[in-house]
């Protein structure tokens, strides 16, 4: 390919809308345009990449018997009625009728389609266990696509599901499964992404992992022990709290604490440590706008998805009216005349001595003991692993949180699809049993972006060559010499003809524009013709990343080139 | 690929909602699974087969300096309201509303995507002529889906789009494409496939091509010149008919023609020839059931297309009313007090003495003189050319009408997008300019489809070797006899470390089971291991259009499968 060929724009200032790497060195670099809140267009070198994904997707999902099939990205509304799922997924899912008014959803995930694939050949024992993946485009309307092509709407996935006869069954294929992802996330160039135990959210089941690339910009936070290795999204690590000292329990008394909405503000006026408080946190269910009051120790925060799937609804945080009798800024446990859910997080269990609200404007209470004064209540981990804090698995407090960017989950679905839509085998023994599944997805934009994000320096991305746009990007310094010319024609010629993907500038611009343009495209070997090295009769060939760099002679140039790459390509499938 | 493990059923009846031999191959040999009417899952043979054709298609336009990018399936209503095709597109075009209530469509072409990806960069004529395309999945929601995946609404296209500061430069482009696509109708194995001229439709521009694959279950009919060879859509095929003797105009005299309709029924009555009448043929504007009447010679059809193009808005046939004025069945020229747009086909042009209605109930006239009593009248080609009937561009009695499959097709846009769009570039002089376009597209699974409907017999396709989804189909007949597995356990192994796709049949069926499983997935060549060939220390290799058998020693199998296979290879990639 030539350069001055290659459709799309290559700029130097950073865009303003873009507020990680990746994106700006996707939009400077000539890789993708917007075209609408999560939506974009491709050029050649983004679908070059992302083709190079897919093919090692496909390759290690064919090498754990996969079978690549292909899912519509339309689907009609009873395929997702027979789920349940069309009622209990909201605004993600598009929907529209068709010139019948059939009702038809754009597949977001395609666990409903897998089933309704195979529902008539999975009928026997004897077919399992089996495998089916795509790679195929699918459409999720997210609230708030952000990052470039790390949260999109329109995105391509690979998905994969599995079908079992038992729960060891799937077990053992989970883990392979896992060890190919691995293999993924090794070949495109990114060994250090990192397994975590997850939330199943909307896929149900009952064991997921998600896989984690680790990077400031992430939007998911990690939990990790630095003691025992013990590693989980903080949506799904259970928060462990030390015993805590109790003195004699005083009796429950009414402060006047005017202009003390926040527990701050309360613990300051009171003279009394956050972890000696009980604050409430007030949520609407979407569905009715019903309240729920959810009571934790102040200085702990809420795992909304811990909430929601206790809840088995979506919430979103209360908007208080007058009506609704709940006293914002002085609700607490005792007292409250609200008509709402009332829960109770563990951290409040069997402790006393607590300062909470009064559930009365200006007042609040001392002396709360929730043994005795609330009677009944049911405690249930609702509260965030915090950074510094207790190892579910170990017990130290060895917890560090980071930040991470998704880029790959598996989940052990068990029979929640199968049961639901009617897909059963007969078994040895002539019985009749629901099979049971995992599903095992990676986006892939947004693990082209992730490389990018953990591959990149000051003037574009690094791509490691498995996934690279080109192999060799050929600069032609001074193409308007004709010597230069006629050898850097003939080094392209060469390179091609031995089947090596080149980029070839051989523009009338500046070694400065030439080398920006090429950084920004990324290319992992560069090869340079230019005025001088013609002197001294040689090419010089450097990596992108810098800890590479050679001269050969002219006449050897073309089976030097050659030669690198064919050893790390060798290198990279590995 | 092991026959036993592959996910999909093969079976024996031909299911009752199949019309069509492909579509019916395609159910029974487990290709594919109806999800909605006009929506298919694809099992793995048929994903293995589209991924070949993609793949062919990928290389031929790659050859011709296309660069793949990647459009939106998902597309902001605002980029079809630029173009006007917003308004202009009916039902077919799916719309839904994001969660922002942001309206959107799904793509079913993408001359806007294209368009408003390069706009940017298209802004010196220095860059042009390129081309871009993609493959992707579009959604255009057909009323009448038929024939499994020969019309379909959810489907896979590559679709290009050119663009030149020219047009004897997209003229060259367009020629170039039109060869691209010949070779890759003749790599896929369908050197048959002639192009077309044809009508341009939604599409807009001035020259158009279809590429056709003749067949009696076309839906397309196609005008072509045994003598000149020209070849043209009926929608398109300009009608030329002889010259009238006129005899001497006779006066216009009504006559009482009661219980007589039609033109057929009339012409009986008053024992005159057809050609010699004329016909009222109405129609209402679907956008506001406005009436339009169209008079043609009695024995000739509307092409509705043409009639379409002129109107420049979609008709339906006419549902007549007491108030519109038109009576019914008693239509003329002369006298109609119809609120209508009145139109002339050119068979009326110059003729006399011709029977037509009156305009009254159990009336028609006779001694119609076009030039005396249809004053002001303009004549238009509306007419459908037959089959016998002249050819528009030798003049001869030449043309036959056939029936076929349109398997692509290729435009010559002009300005119509760049000008609704404003996307403009800056010729030499400095002059703004709107670029013009050129668009080519070919349907994967169409194609697929056309492939397997003009390569089969009675037992299921006979997959072309370059699409096919295995080059090989061993059989291991007996394969419980364990000499047998041996021995086609080692060949399976040989001829996938020789990089041959094989699939595998070791199931412990009958020769019968296993052959007619095999004929459903047309694999090319067959091996046979088999008690009586093991006996005679051979393996039988047969082709599965019948027209290769031979056999080997046992020893040499795995080197002559590979031989026959790299050298059929080799001739289809020519």
């Amino acid at each position: 390919m030539k350069l001055d060929k290659l459709v799309g724009e290559r700029f130097k200032e950073k865009p303003a809308d873009c507020s990680v790497d990746s994106h700006a060195f996707m939009v400077r670099g000539g890789y993708l345009k917007y075209v609408a809140n999560g939506i974009f267009s491709s050029f050649m070198p983004l679908k070059r990449v992302t083709k190079k994904i897919e093919q090692i997707m496909r390759e290690e999902m064919d090498a754990i018997d996969g079978q690549e099939v292909q899912f519509p990205v339309v689907m009609p509304a009873s395929l997702w009625q027979e789920s349940g799922r069309y009622k209990s997924i909201g605004k993600e899912m598009a929907r529209f009728n068709d010139r019948n008014d059939s009702p038809l959803v754009l597949g977001m995930t395609h666990e409903e389609a897998a089933v309704h694939l195979v529902r008539e050949y999975g009928q026997s024992y004897v077919k399992y266990p089996f495998m089916i993946y795509q790679i195929q485009t699918k459409f999720r309307d997210e609230a708030r696509p952000r990052a470039g092509l790390i949260r999109v709407r329109e995105f391509t996935m690979k998905d994969a599901y599995s079908f079992h006869t038992s729960q060891e069954d799937l077990e053992d294929y989970y883990a392979k499964c896992h060890k190919a992802y691995e293999r993924i996330y090794a070949r495109v160039g990114l060994p250090e992404v990192i397994s975590v135990a997850s939330d199943s959210g909307m896929m149900g089941g009952n064991l997921s992992h998600e896989f984690m690339l680790l990077t400031a910009i992430g939007e998911d936070s990690i939990a990790i022990c630095g003691e025992c290795g013990y590693r989980a999204n903080v949506e799904a690590a259970e928060c462990v709290l030390d015993a805590t000292e109790n003195g004699e329990s005083k009796p429950l008394t009414k402060v006047h604490t005017p202009d003390s909405h926040t527990i701050e503000e309360v613990c300051s006026l009171l003279k009394c440590e956050q972890t000696d408080s009980c604050k409430a946190v007030v949520y609407q269910r979407n569905a009715d706008d019903s309240y729920v009051v959810l009571f934790i120790r102040g200085d702990l925060e809420v795992n909304e998805t811990k909430l929601t799937n206790y809840l088995g609804c979506d919430i979103h945080p209360a908007v208080i009216t007058e009506k609704s009798g709940i006293v914002a800024g002085f609700i607490g446990p005792v007292g409250l005349k609200a008509k709402a859910t009332v829960l109770y997080d563990r951290s409040l269990m069997g402790r006393n001595n607590l300062v909470c609200g009064a559930n009365e404007q200006e007042y609040h209470c001392t002396g709360l003991d929730m043994a005795r004064d609330v009677k009944n209540a049911e405690y249930h981990d609702f509260a965030k692993i915090v950074d510094g804090g207790i190892c579910p698995v170990c017990g130290k407090h060895a917890i560090s949180v980071s930040r991470g960017i998704e880029v790959g989950n598996i989940f052990q679905l068990g029979t929640k699809y199968t049961k639901s839509m009617d897909m059963t085998y007969l078994d040895k023994d002539g019985n009749s049993q629901y099979p049971i599944m995992g599903c095992y997805g990676i986006g892939v934009g947004r693990l082209a972006a992730a490389i990018a994000e953990a591959r990149h320096d000051n003037y574009g991305p690094i791509w490691p060559i498995s996934v690279a746009p080109w192999q060799v990007h050929l600069c032609a310094v001074r193409a308007d010499d004709s010597d230069i010319k006629a050898y850097a024609d003939g080094l392209y010629e060469k390179l091609q003809n031995s089947g090596i993907e080149v980029i070839y500038d051989d523009r009338n611009v500046s070694a400065g524009v030439m080398f920006s343009d090429a950084d920004l495209l990324g290319v992992p070997y560069r090869a340079i013709v230019s005025p001088r090295n013609m002197k001294n009769g040689v090419v010089e060939i450097v990596s992108r990343d810098k800890t590479f760099s050679k001269t050969v002679a002219l006449a050897d140039a073309a089976d030097a080139v050659v030669e690198l790459i064919r050893n790390e390509l060798n290198v990279a499938r590995v």
